[in-house]
């Protein structure tokens, strides 16, 4: 079996394991461990109110160089005061003394329900399990990734090779999110690994750019979690003449790795909770770049669009209406809308067309959704999925 | 039968009837008449795509006496283009031909799918059929508010009386919406009638007070639909002393209207698309009146804190979660939350409470949430309903 997990990049070696928390028996803790040590880059949720972890991982990320990676699943470690903090930095103390590291040394996420205290004593006896089952085998990567699931059904990865001054790079990641998912950070929590050799500095800015133009242009449900961390480990151990400008080199490799955060972002949105199909919503015409995003996650955050699409009905009506109301800048008299490459609305006027072609692309796993503001020359994207009985399900009962 | 209809104020005729817009063969069609003609107030959509027919209703507001408004649901005549214009220009037309008045004399509203024509000869005949049925009867009423119910389960009307320097003023109102309703006017169609003699700056003054503190508050799914009407008419039959002057008696007067329009604000949230139950979001502690109304509808509009509701689960975190993504300012060693009076969340720390007890609080028909931001003085409210697979059921069937 070809090694398509986090640990296919040289230098990585990962463990996941069921430590106690989740109801449902399956793995809730993940540990990545890079023996030599990596640079990291990390960017987490803008929400007001943050999971310890993300306050404590915000804190690690500093240190010049990172050794481990400790996830736990199935409690977010959020709104859960001074006790919160101190079992945040008990899990990275564990992990640190079990690998011989400084606490500082290991970055941390939690994803799960909100306000709950963590069953630390379940998630150190964790740690401890998992250092002694650290590999760099295929199946310890899968084990991570199955780790830091929530009400995820499908795991979700993706690794890339590029070739880089005549050294191939790999790329790997993971990510969960099914719900509480929206813009910016389209995931609660993402793990990223690559052995290329590149400054601190730019491995941030491919990092920043990567999620930028993928896992940010998602939207399940427009809910930015508490928790959301993107973390991305570089070994360095493939060989290549280091990155550190901002030169032919570091386009190649951040394009790899936009294509790979792209990859994991349309995995998500097609296992988003309750989704049966994903779609990308395209605007042009905007005045500006930032008015042809808001109208783009207008449209995709849009239930009634959601529900629609769900249904396979081409009811292109609450796009326009979605549009509408999210306050940017048209032309009505030159607006226009298409669905899978129908026009269903040209320059402020109805089109006939028919509407089971539409229902039947509609109903495929991915379609697009193009709407022309008439009002300017600039453009953005944006992907969304279908809104179903079944999100309600899932949200209805998590808790109880 | 007393009449608690839009026809109990002095001075007004309704009818309703089914003209064969709607498949399901109600009533799609409403016509009010004031044959002495009533004083006129309006609050439209402020979505950036509008119907013809509130393009067409905002220039005849203008005119000081208003003597009819025409309702048709089962089609909002949005997206419709220079033939949608030319409808509801018609409608006012055969409504000012039938009853002999000017176009400008007429008012209307439209309700229903975006982007089909008008079947403006179904509609012209059916005012035909109205014009010869209109009554003061409390059953030509109902047939009115019938008239504008889209996918409205419930007729959702009210009726109220005042006294006003020794008169008795009588207020009606009736008001469609189950879904696409979101702020600014939280309803689809709002059609209210009063006796009372007031000066139009007032009448309008007072609606937009009313609907301010009723409708705006009121969320479903924050959708903003693209056909949002309220229109009030005064007769001026109630014997009163004409209300010209912000004093005593329009306090009285503007305070009948807030509580009619909250009684159906009230009434549309547990009717809402889906819904079994409705809520109310206090914000306390915030730094300005704007930021604990952002945070009231962001809790009101986060789908995970509506799926909990509906499942009777008292998951607080996604209420503290909506409240931090909204981006409103907030301390987070004070903030503190409460269920139904029962705190769970105090000074940024978890609190014990019987989950058992706060479920049965949420499972009832309306539960207030109060979050205190820690961060200023002022305060704000907002309602809104849970999410259920009906709402998600209702919204991909719609169409096809």
């Amino acid at each position: 079996m070809i090694n398509k997990t986090i640990t296919a990049p040289k230098g990585f070696l990962a463990a996941g394991l069921y430590c106690g928390i989740k109801k449902s028996g399956k793995n809730d803790l993940a540990l990545m461990y890079c023996p030599a040590g990596a640079v990291s880059a990390a960017m987490f949720t803008t929400n007001k109110v943050v999971s310890s972890a993300v306050t404590v991982c915000k804190e690690h990320t500093k240190t010049a160089k990172t050794y481990a990676v400790i996830v736990n699943s199935g409690n977010a470690n959020t709104c859960t005061g001074t006790r919160g903090l101190a079992a945040a930095k008990a899990m990275c103390g564990k992990t640190a003394q079990m690998l011989a590291l400084k606490p500082q040394q290991v970055l941390l996420a939690s994803t799960g329900i909100i306000g709950h205290q963590l069953p630390i004593d379940k998630i150190t006896t964790g740690i401890e399990k998992a250092s002694a089952k650290l590999s760099d085998s295929a199946a310890a990567g899968l084990a991570f990734a199955k780790g830091i699931m929530t009400t995820d059904i499908r795991c979700k990865q993706a690794c890339k090779t590029v070739k880089i001054g005549g050294k191939t790079i790999t790329l790997a990641g993971t990510v969960k999110g099914a719900g509480m998912v929206g813009p910016n950070m389209a995931t609660t929590i993402g793990i990223f690994t690559t052995d290329a050799a590149i400054s601190k500095t730019l491995l941030q800015k491919a990092l920043s750019l990567a999620i930028g133009q993928s896992l940010n242009r998602l939207t399940v449900d427009g809910h930015q979690s508490t928790n959301d961390t993107a973390i991305l480990l570089a070994s360095g151990q493939a060989g290549n003449k280091p990155i550190t400008k901002n030169d032919a080199a570091f386009k190649k490799f951040a394009q790899a790795l936009i294509e790979l955060c792209t990859d994991l972002a349309k995995q998500m949105a097609l296992d988003a909770e309750g989704a049966t199909r994903m779609f990308t919503v395209v605007i042009n015409g905007a005045n500006t770049k930032e008015q042809a995003l808001i109208a783009a996650r207008a449209v995709a955050n849009y239930d009634l669009v959601k529900c629609a699409i769900h249904g396979g009905d081409p009811n292109w009506g609450r796009i326009i209406c979605a549009v509408g109301s999210s306050g940017v800048k048209l032309n009505g008299d030159k607006l226009t809308c298409s669905i899978g490459g129908i026009t269903v609305f040209r320059n402020g006027q109805p089109v006939n067309f028919d509407p089971k072609k539409v229902s039947r692309i509609i109903r495929q796993k991915e379609h697009t959704i193009v709407v022309n503001l008439g009002a300017g020359k600039h453009s953005d994207f944006c992907y969304g999925c279908d809104l179903s009985r079944e999100y309600v399900t899932i949200n209805a009962d998590y808790h109880t």
